[in-house]
């Protein structure tokens, strides 16, 4: 009974007995957590957490824990089923197009891609807006031509360009929404020719905003930043693709080979299917994506407004390219750098330091991230300038 | 400091201190806890399950979860190297192999192995004792020739054929040391030619007794039987193998790729590695091999000693092939299966429906089933024998 128009939610709580009991007066467990910027694994919600903790030695009553179910029970069925329906409800995605979970992360994404849909002798356009684009380029040349389409390597990839070069027919469109190196996002999905699919490994800002599924033909995601632990990898393809892949591959490399058992052609990752669920639940009980957009839209913003008014901070990035998951910015002296993460992570604010290539600090501000970390970090960074500016 | 010799243990307990806050006086999680059967994902030990549970909202008093920890954090690296450590612990493995966490699957091995070393024009010698072996033999012909050595699906796989037939140079022989569909197992590896390696899908009896580990060149084994949770792979592999496997390959397929950079090429499965570290503590602690060895043989003999003496149930495996870990039997009347596993279900004693392809029941009874579960059963089935005999 689902109807999706324009990708508004019709239904809001479908499942309100995906298995859970909570215990929330439990105080011995509340271990003090500290402030995780860490660009993933990163944090998650302390309640999707707590929930899982309770069902560790057993799921509900079944007196199996959830590591243990096997997956063809009925009851690990049911959690796996609850996912999806979560997933779809989540992200307004249409009925013809699958939802797999499979293993080997983004980085597998980027040899099934080109593989399943990239004949020798087809090019296939790829934006190249980073670290991850630039091996997303290097695996799809091995299976056909490669047009890039553009690209901002020019300024160690600081901006999204504007302009875009499209092949004469390529057989898809590729990008990186989110460059999770250098604090970049598209505002909105590059254009497509005629023909064309548009192919995007969202690992670093699925479900952060609301995203117009229909557009594209497979989107990706390590689910290690805004869905759940590493080690399972959220695939949304279109089911006329998944037909028309390449059947000559390897049976692990096809998305037909999962898309017709369901994600169970072997041993899925079951236990991160299950905290993905939960991370979906959590983010429909938030109030959805447009609600996750806001909410996200508020935390990087006040992380922003600051280092805008800073003497001593300037963010990386070009202002009209900026993430709002992960906020890179410097210093200008590099011991200047290491002495506020030093002090930073004294203070319990963990995971800063940028990512060598770019330098400086990272903040990686996922969905799950509290604002209140948020305005924890922005109060450090003024301490630290009046102290040290 | 670790010193082998034939695999003997000289430093039984080096790392003392595994991240632990385990709390066994908590009462409120004693929850009743079933025998569970599964052939895979499989029971746990109840005190990794707890430690786990311990840390998931802080691991140790890091104040950031064990699915939180960036893969590129000292904590986590503290964990995976320990889990290494305790790996080459257990099984005795010497230093000139390589230690793998990957993702995939048994199933992504069958591809990996014949892409990294089956040229198109070798030939690789397959044993050929059941389901798996088959699907591992269809990947496999997808590359180079596949010589089938034996075959025991003459009589639905009930047995470990005696004669092997290899061919003139094989790149390699590959085997299915327990096959848990069909409940039979390798009592000792099968021969090899010289200037072939041995490989060997070991997904469910690794570490279930003594491994001569120098014997092979790979063994890998998904995690969710005797090892974890499922969406993790153990790869063990001479690190003259790893260097000689094809380096055309997409990148995330060399096992290059993943030795060189100690799992971490990519965002590794962190919380399957933990889990699988704790075990291995766990199985440190029990004795190590020899001792689960000992445990198994007293489990499952138990069970068919029982089995053999019983005029409704028979065991499906020869005698001389049973499988320590998958104990099959039926009672030749489909309606009696039915109605045994129905009515054990009902009795707390869940998963133990055998596969289609056998029918009857199957007990999973891996390192960490209890051998007080393997009494209930016996008592269940003479129970049942008495009442429907």
């Amino acid at each position: 009974m689902f109807r999706f128009s324009n990708g508004n939610r019709q239904i809001r709580q479908p499942f309100p007995h995906f298995p859970s009991n909570l215990q929330y007066e439990d105080q011995r467990h509340m271990t003090k957590r500290i402030d995780n910027f860490s660009a993933g694994p990163a944090t998650l919600p302390a309640a999707v957490l707590e929930e899982a903790r309770e069902n560790l030695l057993s799921l509900g009553d079944s007196g199996i824990g959830i590591l243990e179910h096997s997956h063809r029970s009925k009851t690990f069925l049911s959690v796996y089923e609850k996912a999806v329906a979560y997933c779809r409800l989540v992200a307004g995605i249409p009925d013809d197009y699958d939802i797999l979970f499979l293993q080997g992360g983004a980085s597998l994404q980027f040899v099934m891609l080109p593989m399943n849909f990239l004949g020798s002798d087809q090019t296939a356009d790829y934006l190249n807006t980073g670290a991850w684009s630039k091996k997303a380029i290097a695996e799809a040349k091995r299976f056909g031509n490669v047009h890039i389409a553009c690209t901002s390597e020019d300024r160690n990839f600081c901006y999204i360009p504007d302009e875009v070069s499209q092949s004469d027919s390529p057989a898809y469109v590729h990008f990186t929404s989110n460059n999770t190196i250098y604090g970049t996002e598209f505002s909105t999905e590059p254009g497509l020719p005629e023909g064309a699919f548009l192919a995007c490994d969202a690992s670093s800002d699925i479900f952060s905003r609301p995203m117009n599924v229909s557009r594209y033909g497979i989107i990706y995601a390590g689910a290690q930043k805004n869905l759940g632990p590493s080690g399972v990898t959220l695939v949304i393809i279109r089911k006329d693709l998944v037909a028309r892949g390449n059947s000559e591959l390897p049976t692990m490399l096809r998305y037909s080979t999962h898309a017709d058992k369901d994600s169970m052609f072997n041993t899925p990752p079951t236990f991160g299917i299950y905290i993905v669920g939960l991370i979906l639940k959590w983010i429909e009980e938030q109030g959805g994506l447009t609600a996750m957009q806001e909410k996200n839209r508020n935390k990087a913003g006040r992380l922003y407004d600051f280092l805008d008014s800073s003497d001593m901070f300037t963010p990386t990035a070009d202002r009209n390219s900026r993430s709002m998951m992960n906020v890179t910015f410097i210093t200008g002296n590099n011991d200047l750098d290491a002495k506020c993460i030093a002090e930073a992570t004294a203070a319990g604010l963990d995971g800063l330091k940028g990512h060598r290539s770019v330098g400086g600090l990272r903040a990686s501000i996922y969905n799950a991230f509290p604002p209140e970390g948020v305005d924890r970090l922005v109060q450090f960074l003024k301490d630290f300038e009046l102290k040290y500016g």
